[in-house]
C-alpha cells in the first residue's frame, strides 16, 4: 500500500504516474477538501474531482482541471438570474456535483460518495477525502490598507490569487476528524508520499485534520515529499508567492523547512541540484531527480524515484495490468 | 385583469395570443403544479417553465416545452452514476431548476421565486403557481391485472401515457392553499379563462387547491373555458384518452359536462360546430370559433373570442405595446 497526500493538478499528475508504477488498487490518495465549496446549492470538491477526472483520462488537458469537451450552458443560463458565476461550473462537471449533492443529502458520507464516483469512472485506486467533516481553508487577504478573510476560492478564483495574503487558517479543523480509511492508510502503507502540491493550501489543510499531522510525523522515515517549487517558482498556482508572503523561502529549501518535521526525504528537481546541501541542512534527506511531469512517462519515472526513496516495492509490470487509475 | 387557469403547452400558446390582445401586465396565469417533481435534488416545475419559456420566445419550437438550442451534457454525465434519467433535463433548463431550488432552500416561496424567474426572462404577465404547498397528481395505472399508483411524470413521461388509467388523485390537496394573489386574481378579474389544457391532469389539480373550485364557480358567468378536445381528439397529450378511461365522452361535449359546474361558456372549434346544441344542453353557452393555435395570430384571434365571450375589454393596441409576455 502507498498513501499519497494530494491536492489538485500536481497531485493528479503524480498519481497518474504512480499507477503506472504500482497497481492502482494498492494506492490510497488522501485528498484535500479545504477548497470545497457550496455553489448554487451544489457541493463542489475541486481537488477530488481533478484527481478523478485526470486518472479517468477525462480531464481538460488545457487546464489540468475540469472536464474535456466541456460546455457551459448551465452557467450561461444562471447569469440570467443574476447568480454569482465567478466560479464557473461546466455542464459535464455539474453532473458530478448533482450526484454528490443528492447522495450527501440522502445521508451518505463524503468518503462513500467519493468512492462511488471513482468507481463509476472505473478507477481502482482508493480515493478518500481527508475528512468528512467541514474544514474550509480561509485566507486573510490584504487589499490596500484593508484586511479581510475570504474563502479559498474567493482568493484563488475570484481574485485570481493576485492579492497579498496575510494569513491562512483552516476553519473547522478543531472538529474535523479523518475520514474512514485515512488513518489506516497513513499508518499501514509502505510509503507516505506528499505529492507536489501547494504545501500551504493543499497539503496543510490535510495535515490540519485532527491527528493526521501526528500520524504522518510518526512515519517520518517513510514519508517522501516532492517539492512543488522548481527553480524558485511553482509550476502552477501561487505556492511560491504564498510561501514568500507567509515568511518562508520560495525554493526547494523553503519547502524542506516546511516539511522537515514530518517528512524524512525531499525530492527536488535537477535544476535545483545545488540546493541539495541546504535541504539536507534543513534536516531532510535530499534526492535530485527530474520532477517536471510534462508527460505520463516522466510522472511514472518520478513516482519510481519516490517509491525507491521510501524503500517501497515497485511493480515493473503494473503499467500493463493497470492502464487506468 | 384577466385570470387564466393554465397547464403546459396548450395554455402557453393561448397566453402568447392573449398578451397580443391585452397588455401582459393585466394577465395573471394561475399555473398547475401537480406535475412538479424533485429530480436529482432539483425542484422541477414543468408547466411553469413551459409558460415562461414560451412567452419569452425561448421554448423549443419542435416540442413546445424545454429550451430552444438545448444541450444534454449534464444528463449524459448523470448516466455514468446510474442515475435515473428517464426524465431528461437539458443543460439550459437545469439553470432554472438550480436557481429555483437554491431560492426555495433559502426559504423563498414558490410564488416569489416564480416571479423572479419570470422577471429575469422579461415577462410582464403575472405568473403564479396555483399553490405553494405540496400537491402532486398521482395516477393509478392498470398494467395487466395489476394496479399501482405512480406520480404524474412516471405515467406521462416514463410510460409515455400509453397505459390505461384507473383513477387520479391529487395528493396533498387537503392541505394545499392558494398561493398569494391567486384568489384575488380569480375574484377580481373581468374574465376567468380556462385555457385549452388537459381538464383531468392540468386544470383539475388547480381546482383541487382549497377554495379554488368554489371561487371559480362563484364567477361562473365570467368563466370561459376553451375545449382542448377538437374533433374528438386532443391536439397534444392524453386528454382524450384520460376522459374516456375515466368514463367521460372524449369530445367537446365531454368537456362541457366536465366544466359546466364552474364555467358559463365553452369555446369549441369549428370542426365541432354540430356539437354546439349538445354543449348547450350540458348547461354551457357555446361559442364556435377556430381553436387550433397553429401560429401566434390564430392564438390571438382565439384569445379575442374568449375575451369577448366573457365581456372583458380587448385592447386593440396591446400588441404594439407588449410584444412579449
Amino acid at each position: 500500500m502507498i498513501c499519497v497526500l494530494a491536492g489538485g493538478v500536481g497531485a493528479a499528475k503524480f498519481l497518474s504516474g504512480l499507477v503506472r508504477a504500482v497497481p492502482a488498487s494498492e494506492v490510497t490518495a488522501v485528498v484535500n477538501v479545504g477548497d470545497d465549496l457550496d455553489l448554487h446549492g451544489l457541493r463542489v470538491c475541486p481537488d477530488l474531482d481533478t484527481v478523478t477526472y485526470t486518472l479517468a483520462g477525462a480531464v481538460n488537458p488545457e487546464t489540468g482541471w475540469g472536464r474535456a469537451h466541456e460546455t457551459w450552458n448551465v452557467m450561461e443560463g444562471m447569469e440570467r438570474f443574476g447568480a454569482s458565476t465567478w466560479f464557473r461550473l461546466g455542464d459535464r462537471d455539474i453532473a458530478t456535483h448533482l450526484y454528490r449533492t443528492e447522495r450527501l443529502r440522502a445521508g451518505a458520507g463524503l468518503a462513500e460518495v467519493t468512492a462511488e464516483i471513482a468507481r463509476a469512472w472505473g478507477l481502482r485506486l482508493h480515493l478518500v477525502p481527508a475528512t468528512e467533516d467541514e474544514l474550509r481553508t480561509m485566507v486573510t487577504v490584504a487589499e490596500g490598507a484593508e484586511r479581510h478573510e475570504v474563502s479559498f476560492q474567493e482568493y484563488f478564483v475570484q481574485r485570481r490569487h493576485s492579492v497579498p495574503v496575510a494569513s491562512i487558517r483552516f476553519a473547522g479543523a478543531e472538529t474535523a476528524y479523518p475520514a474512514p480509511c485515512v488513518l489506516e492508510a497513513v499508518v499501514r502503507s509502505e510509503a507516505v508520499v506528499i505529492a507536489p502540491s501547494n504545501p500551504v493550501v493543499s497539503i496543510d489543510p490535510i495535515l490540519a485534520v485532527q491527528g493526521l499531522r501526528e500520524a504522518v510525523g510518526a512515519r517520518r522515515e517513510r514519508v517522501v515529499a516532492v517539492s512543488p517549487i522548481i527553480g524558485g517558482a511553482a509550476l502552477k498556482g501561487p505556492a511560491d508567492r504564498l510561501l514568500r508572503e507567509l515568511g518562508h523561502e520560495s525554493s526547494a529549501v523553503g519547502v524542506a523547512h516546511w516539511y522537515a518535521p514530518i517528512a524524512g526525504t525531499l525530492v527536488i528537481d535537477e535544476v535545483d541540484a545545488d540546493l541539495a546541501p541546504a535541504v539536507e541542512a534543513a534536516g531532510m534527506r535530499c534526492i535530485v531527480a527530474p520532477a517536471v511531469m510534462s508527460d505520463p512517462g516522466r510522472a511514472e519515472a518520478l513516482a519510481r524515484v519516490v517509491l525507491a526513496a521510501a524503500g517501497a516495492p515497485v511493480d515493473a509490470a503494473a503499467a500493463e495490468r493497470a492502464p487506468r487509475g
